[in-house]
């Protein structure tokens, strides 16, 4: 390809939305252009990345014994509701009637048309276990789209459907996806991608992992044992304390004027935040009744947690009323109306006396013990996980906090969509059962920014040979010079030749500009033509990560090039 | 792939709704599955040779320097409205409104997206020409979803779009454009492909052509001359006729008593319908005002050329009121109102003597003469070409009519885009210009539906080697036979390694069943392996087209095979 016929302009200045690098560099390099929020024209140099990390994803799951198939963009919004979503999932789902007023869906994720494709011919349990998956694409209408193709209204997605028979069918499945999901962000030239536990969210299911490129500007939180490897979201993460039991106390109620938070209760009372049984207080959405969390004063609600142990959608509350009986501040266990909801994290246990609002206010009890005062609680774990918290694994108090972009998910669905869907199969008893589903998603467009963000300098991204847009870029530094020009051209289709892809900068402008485009095409093998190098009868060539500047002769250059190519090609392959 | 492991099923009945050949094969053979009105799932056989035609057409669009890039499937609405488009068509268009209110598009065509991604990258004559495609879902929302993968509302589509700075260069461009379409049908293994002139439509533009699959099943009427090779769309056909001018005669009205059609008129008055001045009446769709069409008596009009004629649309006549003046049946152009819109069809030129009714019940003129009688009048081109009319190049009245389905179009599109869009470059003179288009489109199911149709026969599809889902499909007869078996599997494994496609059969099915399944998958080459062909010591090699069979010796085969599927693949190459 040249690039004096390629369309795509490159520029200095990023647009000015443009917070994250990956987002600037691929607007500055010409990859993508804006259409509207969250949805983006791809220039060429972007189609050929993504057709490289599809490829890579197919192999892999075809590795699997995956089948390629097709769902649809638009389906019948009936089809969703066979499976319930079509009313429990929100305005994300795009929806429009057809000409004859029947309503349809655009496809955010294809569990249901998975399911639709599978129900009428999987039938015995020799049918089984399969999986099936398309690459296609999907639209979810996105609160906030941002980050350029981290975060986007529509993208290509690869998604996985893989159908069993047992349990223990889908857990080994499960753990070749997971091995295909890390060969495929190792062979695409992702460094640092982590699976960590994760909470299923809308998916419903039970065991889930995300594949997190661990990267400042990620959105996720994840926690992260430096001791013994554990890894989960923020979402996800046990929350386990080692508590001091202290010593019993009498339940005494004490004045703590103006004393309502945290920092002001153990000011005043000169105790410690780990002695306090602090209350926060949220509403259900349905009918904004009250729930009332109590945990330790040290710690947060994780609300995920909370919404997983609840089972419905909950709000921090909004407005304490007054009839409510809840005196904000001084909200304790103690007196409090029966029939507010109350969730007890297991960040209280074994502690002897505690400190806790006495539902009065200006007052706290102090020496409250839970089981002599309040009885038999049901301690669960709804605490966020923190720096340098107790590992849930290895017990030892040194989780990190680090920040990671999901690049990958995997879902261990169970029977949610063969129930609703009344998918069945007769097993070797002739029963009917409903197969048991795993999910698995892989963002294209997504990984390919977030391996831009990974892997960039100030000057534009560094593309891993696997997925680069070309292997390399020849710069022709004078096209007014024949001897430049020619041996330019020459060594552009020796290379194309022998197979190599290259990207011919053949315009006459200035070299300055042609190596500041050249940074931002991130071709990972320069090959530069000029006067000089022509004069000493060589080609000179240099990585893009500079790990490599040398020279080769004119006539053995394309072939040493190629051999170049070849062995970093060799790199990412398992 | 083993069949056995192969989601999808075949079965004996085609659905109730399928009435075409290639809809009911496809159904029974479990290549797709209905979703919804025109909206289907694809198994992997359906992905597989889609995937095909898609790496075929990709070759050849990059041939005639094609970059590839990726446009949305969802567009914000204000796109479309800087065309005119977003008002101009109708419910084909899918519409809805996303989170925040703003109504968006689904595309089903993407010149508002290419102009959008080219309009402020290439600025200079310099860039210039280039031309962009993507292959991408698009969704139209047919009235009139029919014949499986023939007519359906949800497609993958090829399109592109070239930029020029002269219609020179266009028509060059258009020319290549053809060729490599040409070429497109010829590898993906269409035999009966033609390019035909076609009526622009929706698309705006003059000059357009379509590739037409000649079918029985078509939907799309075609004008052939075998004299001279003239082809073109019954909607696009210019419709000449050699009149006979026969002798000047005295205007006469005569009495013409119950004789309203040209029949009756025909019967009653003992003359030709070729000496009849038919007229037919239409409204305009706007304000249901008149359109009368004179036509010589034995022809129709095409009302598609109408339309382009007048620039509105319009329909049949629902009814003529009556105070519009004109009395159906005996409709003439003396003594009509004035204010009723008129259109003269060239057929009527030259005849010297013509019957026309009178404007009055049960009355008709003869020896009508149109200059003498009316005036001067502005003939046009409206009439329906027929079989056996002449040919509008050659001369010779021998146009012969088929069917055929539309695989492919292409399309001059002028500046309709780059001026409504204001697309500008600045030309060598330093001039705004707007750059001229071309478009070029091909349905990637629809082809594959129309190849099925038509290499297909009762039992199945016979998929050409090019685009078969495999190369070779292995039936092993007896999988309880150690011999068989063993003799089987390895000849799985070595046409596997030798990069031969293998769809294998390993189920334990009786050899009918077996056969009839693999008549369904279509694959070209077909290997047996028996108790009795291990017993000679041979694989049984045949032809799906039954065009060969014969038996290789079994340590032979696989590359016997090898060779057979390299000799069936060349054949389509170019």
């Amino acid at each position: 390809m040249k690039v004096s016929k390629m369309l795509g302009e490159r520029f200095k200045e990023a647009p000015k939305d443009c917070i994250i690098a990956s987002h600037a560099l691929m607007m500055r390099g010409g990859y993508m252009k804006y259409v509207g929020n969250g949805i983006y024209s791809l220039f060429t140099p972007t189609k050929r990345i993504t057709t490289k990390i599809e490829r890579i994803i197919r192999e892999e799951m075809d590795r699997i014994d995956g089948q390629e198939v097709m769902f649809p963009v638009v389906m019948p919004a009936t089809l969703w509701e066979e499976s319930g979503r079509y009313t429990s999932i929100g305005s994300e789902m795009a929806r429009f009637k057809d000409r004859s007023g029947n309503p349809m869906v655009l496809g955010m994720t294809h569990e249901e048309a998975a399911v639709h494709l599978a129900r009428d011919t999987a039938k015995s349990y020799a049918d089984f276990p399969f999986m099936i998956y398309q690459v296609q694409t999907k639209f979810r209408d996105e609160p906030r789209a941002r980050g350029g193709l981290i975060r986007v209204r529509e993208f290509t997605m690869k998604d996985a459907y893989s159908f069993h028979t047992s349990q223990e069918d889908l857990e080994a499945y499960y753990e070749k996806a997971h091995e295909a999901y890390e060969r495929i962000f190792k062979r695409a030239g992702a460094k640092n991608v982590i699976s960590v536990k994760s909470d299923s969210g809308m998916m419903g299911g039970s065991v889930s992992h995300e594949f997190m490129l661990l990267s400042e500007i990620g959105e996720d939180t994840l926690a992260i044992c430096p001791e013994c490897g554990y890894k989960a979201n923020m979402e996800a993460a046990d929350c386990l304390v080692k508590n001091e039991a202290g010593v019993a106390e009498e339940l005494t109620k004490v004045h703590t004027p103006n004393s309502k938070t945290i920092e002001e209760v153990v000011n005043f009372l000169g105790t410690d935040a780990k002695k306090l049984c602090k209350a926060v207080v949220y509403q259900k959405n349905e009918d904004d009744s009250y729930i009332i969390v109590f945990i330790r004063g040290d710690l947060e609600v994780n609300e995920t947690k909370l919404r997983n142990h609840l089972g419905y959608e909950i709000h921090p509350a909004t407005a304490i009323t007054e009839e409510s009986g809840i005196v904000a501040g001084f909200i304790g266990a103690i007196g409090l109306d029966k029939k507010i909801k109350t969730v007890w994290d297991r960040s209280l246990v074994g502690i002897e006396s505690l400190v806790c609002g006495a539902n009065e206010t200006d007052y706290h009890y102090t020496g409250m013990n839970v089981a002599r005062d309040i009885g038999e609680v049901d301690y669960v774990d709804v605490a966020k996980i923190y720096e340098g918290a107790v590992c849930p694994v290895c017990g030892k108090p040194v989780i990190a906090i680090n920040k990671g972009i999901e690049v990958g998910n995997i879902f261990q669905l169970g029977t949610k969509y063969t129930k609703s869907m009344d998918m069945t199969y007769l097993d070797a008893n002739g029963e009917a059962k409903h197969p048991i589903m795993g999910c698995y998603g892989i963002g294209v467009g997504r990984l390919c920014a977030s391996i831009c963000q990974e892997s960039h300098d100030k000057f534009g991204p560094i593309w891993p040979m696997s997925i680069a847009p070309w292997h390399v870029e020849v710069c022709n530094l004078r096209t007014d010079n024949e001897l430049v020009n020619n041996t330019a051209n020459e060594l552009y289709e020796s290379l194309k030749n022998l197979g190599v892809e290259v990207l011919y900068d053949d315009r006459d402008i200035r070299p300055g500009a042609m190596f500041a485009d050249a940074d931002l095409f991130g071709v990972p093998v320069r090959a530069v033509v000029s006067p000089k190098t022509c004069e000493k009868g060589v080609i000179e060539v240099s990585f893009r990560d500079k790990s490599f500047k040398g020279e080769f002769p004119i006539a053995e250059a394309a072939e040493k090039i190629k051999e170049i190519v070849k062995a970093e090609l060799a790199k990412y392959e398992i």
